[in-house]
């Protein structure tokens, strides 16, 4: 009974390294970005079908992130995403970012999102595709 | 016996907004070290000095963020930081993100840092005067 | 009859470099937009007031950019912006991009933007502001 | 006598594009360095390889950029690089950015680079891997 999680990896690119030449903190949200889209290319039109055509996002509410091992131009990461909580109208994300060289566990990031109506800027029913993938991809205890 | 709280504001510029046309949210995690470098801008060399000419930075191991209220182009933030830790190599700090057009509550930061050797890639003593700045502004309870 | 230069100057930020440990050279872009929205600080709403309020605003269709020396983390540029040519629909932005720690010239950009419709994204007539806020800057033989 | 065109197609990614909800003019620049790194990644350890163990880079010494139509998110961009020029320590690269809904030409853009040795910041002679990729690939008429 376990879940699948879906795999994404993309190499550093060489603009992403700050002044202490390792990858910038806030770049590791962006990966988690990236792996999201990633995680709902399933729906029609992917996730940019969600945004653009119907109008509905995934705003974040609450991130946490942890930083274990530094990474570098040159390096890739291997993202595992996988769905840790699915409510009603909220749910939460959970990406294991892996550095491809040594296979080190680089950064842990919790990204609790809540469906949301772009127009009105307000929370709204979950769509049953993106519940769906949520759930497909549901793994609590992890 | 209230420690001062730095304050740093800054617009939104034009590229910060993502797809939904809000402020994408690791971008948040930017400002958050903008205002860092503005609070350590009290260090001889500011921030860069630590970085470029003694080779001591201080990466993240830990984020958590909440997001309340977004935050779209032609509004700014304003950011209030402090220290809500202070140990002997890491340390915590914290920010209040507030919209400015109404002061509402934009997003809180906490963010912590550990004092890094840059050449050797290892923590390190944290100097007297990063030190001095952390207690200045000190507020556990906040 | 020397018209006047608008003068931006901002800190080279700590994530603005790449692996190469100098400014990424995409990012003299971005600074130049800065200095745009600068240069247009004078309209009423800023140049977000033009974007959101209004609905117009000032795509590029041509870019060149000459780098002459790089900038690194601890430095800032000094962005000294002109008008180089004023259309029906269309200017030519320049900016001499001057780096703060010895007055070298770091990059010179030139930048070419027409007045669009954004909701429509079709060319339209320059507004009278916007119109006057080049023709105050404007310097056809730098 | 056709030389080959190097291919790089990449989707927009939600956070590219600026307040007029199209792709930020600076993102392109990234886009042509992105291709560029791929049409290095024949080297042995790619274009990291050159920039992390080898100490050489390529920076840009001007830049020349046509837009001429606007990318939104939920598009691609077809990227082909070629070089248009190779000297002894200088070329010229040349991307065409297709954007993949309907083949319309998005951008083009040249980028002059220089070798570079990284250490002393200085033009060196070409490697003959790097000449010889851009040997590989060299359209002067294009």
């Amino acid at each position: 009974s376990k879940a699948s999680v879906i795999l994404y990896e993309r190499p550093i690119k060489f603009e992403e390294v700050d002044a202490a030449n390792i990858v910038f903190f806030a770049r590791f949200l962006g990966y988690a970005h990236e792996a999201m889209e990633h995680f709902f290319s399933v729906l029609e039109g992917g996730y940019a079908g969600l945004i653009v055509a119907r109008r509905i996002g995934l705003p974040a509410v609450h991130v946490e992130m942890k930083f274990s091992a530094p990474v570098r131009y040159g390096d890739a990461l291997r993202i595992e995403t996988t769905a840790a909580r699915v409510g009603s109208r909220s749910a939460t994300l959970r990406y294991r970012m892996i550095r491809a060289s040594d296979g080190a566990l680089s950064a842990e990031v919790t990204h609790t999102v809540v469906t949301t109506d772009l127009v009105a800027l307000r929370s709204c029913a979950m769509p049953d595709d993106v519940r769906a993938t949520f759930l497909a991809h549901l793994q609590p205890d992890s």
